[in-house]
Protein backbone atom coordinates (compact mmCIF):
# COMPACT_ATOMS: atom_id res chain seq x y z
CA UNK A 1 0.00 0.00 0.00
CA UNK A 2 2.61 2.38 1.08
CA UNK A 3 4.53 1.32 -2.31
CA UNK A 4 1.72 1.88 -4.38
CA UNK A 5 1.09 4.96 -2.42
CA UNK A 6 4.68 5.97 -3.37
CA UNK A 7 4.66 4.74 -6.92
CA UNK A 8 1.46 7.13 -7.64
CA UNK A 9 3.37 9.94 -5.73
CA UNK A 10 6.51 9.62 -8.43
CA UNK A 11 4.15 8.95 -11.52
CA UNK A 12 1.96 12.35 -10.41
CA UNK A 13 5.30 14.25 -9.88
CA UNK A 14 7.22 13.11 -13.47
CA UNK A 15 3.72 14.48 -14.88
CA UNK A 16 3.73 17.87 -13.30
CA UNK A 17 6.29 18.95 -16.11
CA UNK A 18 5.58 20.34 -19.61
CA UNK A 19 8.38 18.40 -20.66
CA UNK A 20 8.14 15.50 -19.12
CA UNK A 21 5.03 14.95 -20.36
CA UNK A 22 5.62 15.42 -24.52
CA UNK A 23 8.55 13.50 -23.99
CA UNK A 24 5.81 10.74 -22.25
CA UNK A 25 3.78 12.27 -25.68
CA UNK A 26 6.39 11.60 -27.70
CA UNK A 27 7.38 8.01 -26.71
CA UNK A 28 3.50 6.81 -26.85
CA UNK A 29 4.39 6.68 -30.73
CA UNK A 30 7.05 4.47 -30.15
CA UNK A 31 10.71 4.09 -29.04
CA UNK A 32 12.95 7.41 -30.13
CA UNK A 33 16.57 7.85 -29.55
CA UNK A 34 17.46 10.64 -27.21
CA UNK A 35 18.88 12.81 -29.84
CA UNK A 36 15.75 12.91 -31.80
CA UNK A 37 13.56 13.32 -28.44
CA UNK A 38 15.56 16.28 -27.55
CA UNK A 39 15.62 17.98 -31.40
CA UNK A 40 12.40 19.83 -30.45
CA UNK A 41 13.47 21.45 -27.31
CA UNK A 42 15.40 24.72 -26.90
CA UNK A 43 16.98 23.83 -23.58
CA UNK A 44 20.65 22.28 -23.40
CA UNK A 45 20.84 18.69 -23.50
CA UNK A 46 21.93 18.46 -20.01
CA UNK A 47 18.80 19.80 -18.45
CA UNK A 48 16.73 17.19 -21.00
CA UNK A 49 18.66 14.67 -19.82
CA UNK A 50 17.18 15.51 -16.20
CA UNK A 51 13.76 15.31 -17.12
CA UNK A 52 14.79 11.88 -18.55
CA UNK A 53 16.27 10.66 -15.86
CA UNK A 54 13.04 11.85 -13.71
CA UNK A 55 11.05 9.44 -15.88
CA UNK A 56 13.20 6.79 -15.98
CA UNK A 57 13.22 6.55 -11.99
CA UNK A 58 9.84 6.53 -11.23
CA UNK A 59 9.64 3.59 -14.53
CA UNK A 60 7.49 5.35 -16.96
CA UNK A 61 10.23 5.39 -19.22
CA UNK A 62 13.28 2.79 -19.73
CA UNK A 63 16.57 3.15 -21.98
CA UNK A 64 18.96 1.27 -23.59
CA UNK A 65 22.17 2.59 -25.03
CA UNK A 66 23.46 0.47 -28.26
CA UNK A 67 26.84 1.94 -29.75
CA UNK A 68 26.45 5.60 -29.37
CA UNK A 69 22.99 5.71 -29.30
CA UNK A 70 20.63 5.82 -26.55
CA UNK A 71 17.28 4.47 -27.02
CA UNK A 72 14.04 5.41 -24.83
CA UNK A 73 11.04 3.43 -24.50
CA UNK A 74 7.57 3.99 -22.90
CA UNK A 75 6.29 1.65 -19.94
CA UNK A 76 2.17 2.21 -20.52
CA UNK A 77 1.91 -0.14 -16.88
CA UNK A 78 3.71 2.69 -14.88
CA UNK A 79 1.16 4.72 -15.90
CA UNK A 80 -2.00 2.86 -15.30
CA UNK A 81 -2.41 3.11 -11.76
CA UNK A 82 -1.97 7.08 -11.81
CA UNK A 83 -5.07 6.85 -14.33
CA UNK A 84 -7.01 4.10 -12.16
CA UNK A 85 -6.39 6.23 -9.32
CA UNK A 86 -8.04 9.19 -11.04
CA UNK A 87 -10.79 7.07 -12.88
CA UNK A 88 -11.64 5.53 -9.31
CA UNK A 89 -12.21 9.41 -7.32
CA UNK A 90 -14.34 9.92 -10.17
CA UNK A 91 -16.89 6.87 -9.60
CA UNK A 92 -16.75 7.93 -6.18
CA UNK A 93 -18.03 11.32 -6.45
CA UNK A 94 -20.31 10.48 -9.74
CA UNK A 95 -21.87 7.34 -7.59
CA UNK A 96 -22.72 10.67 -5.02
CA UNK A 97 -23.84 12.31 -7.43
CA UNK A 98 -26.53 9.95 -8.60
CA UNK A 99 -27.47 9.25 -4.96
CA UNK A 100 -28.33 12.99 -4.48
CA UNK A 101 -30.42 12.79 -7.83
CA UNK A 102 -32.36 10.06 -6.85
CA UNK A 103 -32.68 11.60 -3.33
CA UNK A 104 -34.14 14.38 -4.81
CA UNK A 105 -35.99 12.94 -8.00
CA UNK A 106 -37.69 10.73 -4.69
CA UNK A 107 -39.05 13.53 -2.68
CA UNK A 108 -42.45 14.61 -2.21
CA UNK A 109 -43.24 18.00 -3.55
CA UNK A 110 -44.40 18.85 -0.17
CA UNK A 111 -41.11 18.29 0.46
CA UNK A 112 -38.61 20.47 -1.43
CA UNK A 113 -38.34 24.08 -0.28
CA UNK A 114 -40.88 26.81 -0.60
CA UNK A 115 -38.74 28.80 -3.43
CA UNK A 116 -38.55 26.05 -5.50
CA UNK A 117 -41.52 26.91 -8.17
CA UNK A 118 -39.73 30.42 -8.14
CA UNK A 119 -36.82 28.81 -10.21
CA UNK B 1 -2.59 25.92 -24.66
CA UNK B 2 -0.51 27.50 -21.89
CA UNK B 3 -3.17 27.88 -19.90
CA UNK B 4 -4.13 23.95 -20.25
CA UNK B 5 -0.31 22.60 -20.05
CA UNK B 6 0.05 25.29 -16.70
CA UNK B 7 -3.23 23.68 -15.40
CA UNK B 8 -2.01 20.01 -15.66
CA UNK B 9 1.06 20.65 -14.00
CA UNK B 10 -0.22 22.17 -11.09
CA UNK B 11 -3.02 19.67 -10.66
CA UNK B 12 -0.67 16.31 -11.22
CA UNK B 13 1.70 18.51 -8.97
CA UNK B 14 -1.17 18.70 -6.31
CA UNK B 15 -1.85 14.71 -6.93
CA UNK B 16 2.14 14.29 -6.01
CA UNK B 17 1.39 13.92 -2.45
CA UNK B 18 -0.39 11.16 -0.29
CA UNK B 19 -2.13 13.89 1.76
CA UNK B 20 -3.19 15.80 -0.87
CA UNK B 21 -4.43 12.91 -2.37
CA UNK B 22 -6.14 11.12 0.56
CA UNK B 23 -7.99 15.08 0.87
CA UNK B 24 -9.24 14.36 -2.88
CA UNK B 25 -10.72 10.87 -1.78
CA UNK B 26 -11.91 11.99 1.35
CA UNK B 27 -14.02 15.12 -0.45
CA UNK B 28 -14.93 13.00 -3.02
CA UNK B 29 -17.98 11.78 -0.77
CA UNK B 30 -18.84 15.28 -0.09
CA UNK B 31 -17.88 18.59 1.54
CA UNK B 32 -16.09 18.23 4.91
CA UNK B 33 -14.88 20.75 7.61
CA UNK B 34 -11.02 21.74 7.93
CA UNK B 35 -11.22 20.10 11.12
CA UNK B 36 -12.80 16.91 10.49
CA UNK B 37 -10.83 16.29 7.11
CA UNK B 38 -7.05 17.13 9.45
CA UNK B 39 -8.35 14.78 11.92
CA UNK B 40 -6.96 11.61 10.37
CA UNK B 41 -3.74 12.81 9.89
CA UNK B 42 -0.75 13.29 12.60
CA UNK B 43 0.45 16.67 11.36
CA UNK B 44 0.27 20.07 12.77
CA UNK B 45 -2.26 22.14 11.42
CA UNK B 46 -0.08 24.59 9.41
CA UNK B 47 1.68 22.12 7.69
CA UNK B 48 -2.20 20.51 6.54
CA UNK B 49 -3.30 24.00 5.95
CA UNK B 50 -0.56 23.99 3.85
CA UNK B 51 -1.60 20.87 1.69
CA UNK B 52 -5.32 22.48 1.45
CA UNK B 53 -4.11 25.86 0.22
CA UNK B 54 -2.09 24.13 -2.64
CA UNK B 55 -5.01 22.13 -3.50
CA UNK B 56 -7.25 25.47 -3.34
CA UNK B 57 -4.61 27.28 -5.55
CA UNK B 58 -4.75 24.79 -8.33
CA UNK B 59 -9.12 25.01 -8.07
CA UNK B 60 -9.08 21.33 -7.50
CA UNK B 61 -10.99 22.37 -3.91
CA UNK B 62 -12.79 25.41 -2.19
CA UNK B 63 -13.45 26.52 0.98
CA UNK B 64 -16.18 28.73 2.38
CA UNK B 65 -16.52 30.51 5.78
CA UNK B 66 -19.38 30.25 7.87
CA UNK B 67 -18.72 31.56 11.35
CA UNK B 68 -15.41 29.76 12.47
CA UNK B 69 -15.90 26.65 10.57
CA UNK B 70 -14.19 26.51 7.16
CA UNK B 71 -15.92 23.80 5.11
CA UNK B 72 -14.16 22.26 1.92
CA UNK B 73 -15.37 20.93 -1.09
CA UNK B 74 -14.38 19.27 -4.62
CA UNK B 75 -14.20 20.56 -7.95
CA UNK B 76 -14.68 17.56 -9.71
CA UNK B 77 -13.85 19.51 -13.32
CA UNK B 78 -10.85 20.29 -12.54
CA UNK B 79 -9.59 17.45 -12.04
CA UNK B 80 -11.15 16.04 -15.46
CA UNK B 81 -8.11 17.54 -17.67
CA UNK B 82 -5.68 15.23 -16.17
CA UNK B 83 -7.58 12.13 -16.24
CA UNK B 84 -8.22 13.37 -20.08
CA UNK B 85 -4.42 13.46 -20.79
CA UNK B 86 -3.75 10.37 -19.38
CA UNK B 87 -6.86 8.74 -21.13
CA UNK B 88 -5.19 10.43 -24.38
CA UNK B 89 -2.26 9.17 -23.80
CA UNK B 90 -3.56 5.69 -23.83
CA UNK B 91 -5.44 6.19 -26.99
CA UNK B 92 -2.31 6.71 -28.51
CA UNK B 93 0.04 3.48 -27.41
CA UNK B 94 -3.07 1.40 -27.76
CA UNK B 95 -3.69 2.47 -31.15
CA UNK B 96 -0.18 1.58 -31.72
CA UNK B 97 -0.06 -1.23 -30.18
CA UNK B 98 -2.96 -2.50 -32.38
CA UNK B 99 -1.72 -1.60 -35.64
CA UNK B 100 1.83 -3.45 -34.94
CA UNK B 101 -0.38 -6.66 -34.46
CA UNK B 102 -2.23 -6.66 -37.41
CA UNK B 103 0.97 -6.08 -38.88
CA UNK B 104 2.33 -9.42 -37.35
CA UNK B 105 -0.90 -10.91 -38.03
CA UNK B 106 -0.97 -10.14 -42.00
CA UNK B 107 2.87 -11.32 -42.39
CA UNK B 108 3.06 -14.39 -44.57
CA UNK B 109 4.67 -17.32 -42.56
CA UNK B 110 7.82 -16.94 -44.97
CA UNK B 111 7.96 -13.14 -43.75
CA UNK B 112 8.30 -13.95 -40.07
CA UNK B 113 12.11 -14.36 -38.77
CA UNK B 114 13.65 -17.50 -39.05
CA UNK B 115 13.18 -18.93 -35.39
CA UNK B 116 9.66 -18.12 -34.98
CA UNK B 117 8.78 -21.71 -35.32
CA UNK B 118 10.73 -22.53 -32.48
CA UNK B 119 8.98 -20.73 -29.61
Amino acid sequence: MANQSAALTEVFGALADPTRRSIVAALGRGPESVSTLAAPFTMALPSFMKHLRVLERCGVIRSNKIGRVRTCELVPKRLAPAERWMAGQRAIWESRTDRLVHFVEALQPQELPNDTGKL
